[in-house]
């Protein structure tokens, strides 16, 4: 059910192509983050309108509330949500390290008490294993432990060998469902594919490392996971750099909670292949639009009347409709429409902007559109 | 450009067609408020789908914010809003009364402290007049001083002959706008009708002196105002069937802040024409779903695993996709989504029901209707 297949490259940009149980993905690709079963804002038929391929949910908060064992119930999250596209989940290990609290690893898992009651949890291996295959989506993603971007070295190595433990017990139980099944376990996609996650900090010897024993292992594709964390952009870029080619080149590869608009394009340009980030969404809810310009910052005075779409290089929904002073008009009194009409358009440039990267490839152009990006796209707000 | 044709009677139920610099609107109809400007947890493009042909606008908050100098630059609200279908703008006197703090009626008009920042603002009915002609609704209403519904007959007779008195100087002062201009007012819409407001309470008599006065003045159309601010559905009924009766018949009846479902099949049957309510978009971000068997509170533990639409015999993007498990689950753990999708819903019904309501009056069928709809709609939440 699972494959990918390599259609151009330009450079070490690569245009490709996901097959899933649920239909077909386009790489390079932008996956928006769905965390509880939606993405925020937005309904599942804006969605399709903005024609994302794929979206994200998130097993940590899903397995809290409302449960895998009701979501397999109600036949996977795919039908539980309503969507018959294409499902990521990852595998909670993120946010074990950054929502929960009282976190214990051991060698067995992840302990932690969840930041909604307080209740003790025990995460494994194999638990978010069980669970993923309960949710049923297109891509499950193994248990890995997270840690500072800032940890040193013993810590980073100590960190990513237990991932590669625990992405053995991951991989093993996935094969144990497939083959035997078990009881306490409803899998509701049998088609499901099953990621393996490269830790290692910002250490390229450990990257190296990680790479070897993951994909010993052997998974359908590979993540790079522990960055966007905080560190440096030029940081994040060396160890993709790095880390990017030692990764078998017939997989797709997935770099996890990247990022900024530019980030998107230096990453391709190292190689990869899929994205997911909240940034363009919560960013939309705190009123910072993201345009082929750089950032805006809605709620500024200066937005009051200015009656031009917040892109006027854009056709989304958004910018096709309404104008900058209507939407700070609706952000500043505080109307839930403002975060809809800030995602819709955030979305719409994040996918927009990994089409335009796509078509680049196929024409041999990626690096002239780079350039033009950095020449237009500034981090900084406009003035 | 305003004008409205009688197209079908049943009984005292109007089937009618009103005309509009912006299109037409069909009648009995029902217009979700967008207060601010927007209809809240909706888009635009929504209530297209939705088919809804007018919706309302609020004068006291978009005098407020933005304020209706900026909306005039802008073109007016239609075109602030991006919505150019037909708009209605209340005049504000009901919210000068729920909102407004250290609120002081005067001859010359409602002194108020802003609830936003508390200011101090005197709305007059010729400064209501103004504020609407620059926001340019397709139907602006005259000021009118609102007051409680346990109101003894000596004071709602007050504020009735109050009333009266400003509608005659807020139709004086359209005229002049119409035939002179004025230089602190920019009339965004040419064809903008003024409809007056019926008030007296609940006691007959006063109504009808109302009704003599107002239609004396002589505006575009007539509302009943006053209403649905708390007596029982009994008293209300009492005073739409002696008021609607003695309104000219060759002009539509806008019964204001109206209501259950119910209370809009049994105001047609009286022989109302157009209506307003926040509750169902308001119930809806309450988790309240109206449908055919009557309120549906998605919170309810027993809708956790229900795989079933909110209403299996409604036809809404949200009962076509979602089932009552999912809604439940967005609602609990409080994304926006829940709301968009429960006013979906809530809308969908409402004007649904006018649809019905429509078709019923055009067969002669609207009494099999009335009571069909009282044997499955319950006010009590469903059991």
């Amino acid at each position: 059910m699972f494959g990918f297949k390599l259609l151009a490259a330009d450079g070490l940009a690569r245009r490709g192509e996901l097959r899933t149980p649920h239909g077909m993905v386009q790489t390079p690709a932008f996956m928006p983050v769905g965390t509880r079963g939606a993405v925020k804002a937005v309904t599942q038929r804006d969605l399709l309108d903005l024609d994302a391929e794929i979206i994200l949910g998130n097993t940590y908060h899903l397995y809290l509330k409302p449960g895998d064992d009701l979501i397999a119930r109600a036949g996977g999250l795919h039908s539980f949500i309503g969507w018959d596209r294409p499902l990521l989940t990852d595998s909670g290990g993120y946010q074990v390290f950054s929502l929960a609290s009282m976190r214990r690893i051991t060698e067995a898992g992840a302990e932690f008490r969840s930041h909604l009651d307080g209740s003790l949890h025990l995460l494994t291996p194999e638990k978010a294993t069980d669970i993923q295959a309960q949710l049923g989506a297109d891509v499950a993603m193994v248990l890995d432990e997270c840690i500072a971007s800032t940890a040193a070295a013993d810590g980073a190595r100590d960190a990513m060998l237990r991932s590669v433990r625990w992405a053995r017990r991951a991989r093993q139980r996935l094969v144990t469902l497939r083959e035997e099944g078990a009881p306490e376990v409803t899998m509701t996609n049998r088609g499901q594919a099953q990621f393996g996650i490269i830790q290692g900090g910002i250490y390229p010897e450990l990257r190296t490392e990680s790479v070897q024993a993951t994909v010993d292992i052997g998974f359908e594709a590979y993540a790079i996971g522990g960055l966007s964390v905080g560190e440096p952009a030029d940081v994040m870029y060396a160890v993709v750099q790095h880390t990017a080619p030692l990764l078998p080149a017939d997989r797709p590869r997935y770099l996890m909670g990247t990022g900024m608009p530019e980030d998107l394009i230096e990453c391709v340009a190292r190689g990869i292949d899929m994205f997911d980030c909240v940034l363009p969404t919560r960013n939309a809810r705190n009123g910072q639009l993201l345009t082929s310009r750089g950032p805006l910052v809605i709620k500024n005075a200066r937005y009051a009347e200015d009656q031009a779409p917040p892109d006027p290089d854009c056709g989304c929904y958004t910018c096709r409709h309404f104008s900058r002073a209507y939407l700070r008009h609706l952000y500043i009194v505080g109307e839930m429409t403002a975060a809809t009409l800030n995602s819709i358009h955030n979305i719409y440039f994040y996918l927009d902007t990994m089409k335009r990267i796509r078509e680049a490839i196929v024409f041999g152009t990626f690096e002239r559109l780079r350039q033009e990006f950095h020449q237009t796209f500034s981090r900084r707000p406009q003035q």
